[in-house]
């Protein structure tokens, strides 16, 4: 049986985008295979508010998180976490030889611009990333506020994890002065998972001309390089399928209207939260909380593997906490192309599992 | 109008493979997910004759070359290069600050393994990599004599590129010794691109075990690591479509039989090879020359391009020469699911064209 999937990513994919993927394929090196790629950018750049180029990687996000890290920093990185998926840039960056500091809050807050601020004010760093939407926790940090900081330090390159938000939250990249924002395929903007995007500025460009070892396979300059050599291709041979797929998705996307996008993820995060206040309590700070994925503080104490089980009986899945917030959250997505409909029957059927 | 590829990847999708990338979405920390990588990894053990683990990767095979190079060399690799994918492993280890000699033949001809024997005597090297099969000029390395040399030095990890032959040619990698064996999808596999896989020794897991700095994405161990830990799941998210399609399409190359398929690919080749040798002439050494792709040297000068539009116009699709080569070669691919009838009539279309 088919369980309709309300985790951050895998997300639930729709009969005609899933279809997408069965295209027959193409030789990467041809003229379609430019225009596909082409069209892509275009239209993520509008999904982005960006003038900027748009690198494809066959690849999750952390793979264009590392290329990013590493192709941002000549001087030294500092990371701002906001739990697993901010610890991550910075296992990237030791994993990869980068100098780079974590400046980590605990599980739940937010990244605090006048720390930022702070940090940055020592004049060590040359690289900040900042996590948009913390997949783990389920927060959103403010990252216009956090932008207004950083644009006091031309330096600073600026790299940003908006994986579990893009397409379902409004971020404007050239606004806020974001230089690599990364996302993936499997969250808001509602495909299978294996690819990712970023936006790569002008400045991130010329930051990464100055860094050796930029590593091969998920080097942004590499990719950025070959866009312009060959006209929208790709170094390698990229997965076909996705971008099928995406460039169908996208056109639904803008029709649909970005604008009534984010607020039709607002409207399902409002009732998620809602119902999560009534029977539990919100894990991240109440104004920090995802329009995304709504992470439940499990203030009762349920059996969180019990509930999940159950709910698969009926053909749904949510997620457990993450890592270690397992069993002391449990986590409900609300994103890409599900629906209030689709959310209040999950809720309903919750209530109805927990006697609610 | 679709073309029939008889490209070295993308290649001609079947029907019922593409459908299967379709398949609604599962999580990927789910029990589910566990089986379909395990059965994946299970039949990839007899397609590669091996005991040793799989490794899958969301990337292309360069993804994992990469990644290879970087988890297997503690003193320095010995790059054997017979064309542009063998230069590639240097690429990626200079880009990784691994260090590196690159052993490089003139474009078509082979790897002496009596040179291989000199090299690794010198005592200098801890890792080597080898091109099994060359996409760029048709030629197929004798791995198996070569494993025999690299089996002199027990401290040497031994990397090989099968990436366009594995599935189309017979690899015995415990037989030859390969410590990692490295493959993707759309090749002999006959799948889209965007999946890489590859098998992973107990000298190779232990050699990278004694290395920092192995990046993360790419990082072999810790995709053996998870496998571990997750009962064959993935450290990020993985592309299922491509699992999904993986797992059905083993299926179905193990129900054709290993030895029958390696038989049809030879037999295409041979027929090509006649053709080739007939009107032009085999660009690798004739002893060499590959069974999943030919390479024809263009010595009657003809316009490759102006080729390569009128088939195209006929709703096929070959090669040009890969970099330096264009037009001085032209490349046809037999691999994966292709059959006599369509080379012949590829062939058959060349002939009407070129007036033979």
């Amino acid at each position: 049986m088919h369980k309709k999937l309300f985790i951050p990513g895998p997300i639930e994919t729709r009969k005609e985008v899933l279809e997408k993927m069965a295209t027959p394929m193409i030789g990467h090196r041809t003229k379609e295979a430019s225009a596909l790629q082409r069209g892509i950018s275009d239209k993520l750049r509008k999904l982005f508010y960006t003038k900027n180029e748009i690198l494809l990687s066959t690849s999750s996000g952390s793979g264009l998180m590392e290329g990013a890290i590493r192709c941002a920093t000549k001087k030294r990185a500092a990371v701002f976490s906001v739990g697993s998926f901010g610890k991550r840039w910075y296992e990237m960056a030791v994993a990869n030889n980068v100098p780079a500091d974590i400046f980590a809050e605990e599980d739940g807050f937010h990244t605090d611009p006048k720390k930022v601020d702070e940090v940055l004010s020592t004049g060590k760093y040359d690289c900040v990333t900042v996590t948009h939407n913390e997949t783990s926790s389920g927060l959103t940090n403010r990252c216009d506020e956090i932008g207004e900081v950083i644009k006091k330090y031309p330096d600073v390159v600026w790299c940003v994890d908006a994986v579990s938000s893009a397409g379902g939250m409004k971020i404007e990249v050239d606004k806020w002065g974001i230089d690599v924002c990364v996302t993936s395929t499997q969250k808001c903007l509602g495909l299978p998972p294996g690819l990712a995007v970023c936006t790569f500025s002008d400045k991130a460009l010329q930051r990464a001309k100055q860094i050796e070892n930029r590593g091969f396979y998920l080097d942004l300059l590499k990719l950025y390089n070959v866009i312009q050599k060959k006209d929208y291709q790709y170094p390698s041979t990229p997965s076909l399928p996705h971008m099928f797929a995406l460039d169908y998705q996208l056109d639904c996307i803008l029709e649909e209207g970005l604008e009534n996008r984010f607020a039709r993820h607002k409207e399902m995060a409002d009732y998620v939260r809602a119902w999560a206040k009534e029977y539990f309590a919100l894990f991240p700070e109440e104004d920090y909380a995802s329009d995304t994925l709504t992470c439940v503080k499990n203030t009762r104490d349920i059996d969180v593997a019990a509930l999940r089980k159950a709910l698969n009986e009926r053909g749904l899945e949510i997620s457990n906490g993450y890592g270690d917030l397992k069993g002391k959250t449990f986590r409900i997505a609300h994103m890409a192309d599900l629906n209030m409909s689709d959310i209040k029957d999950l809720l309903e059927q919750i209530n109805d599992i927990l006697k609610f």
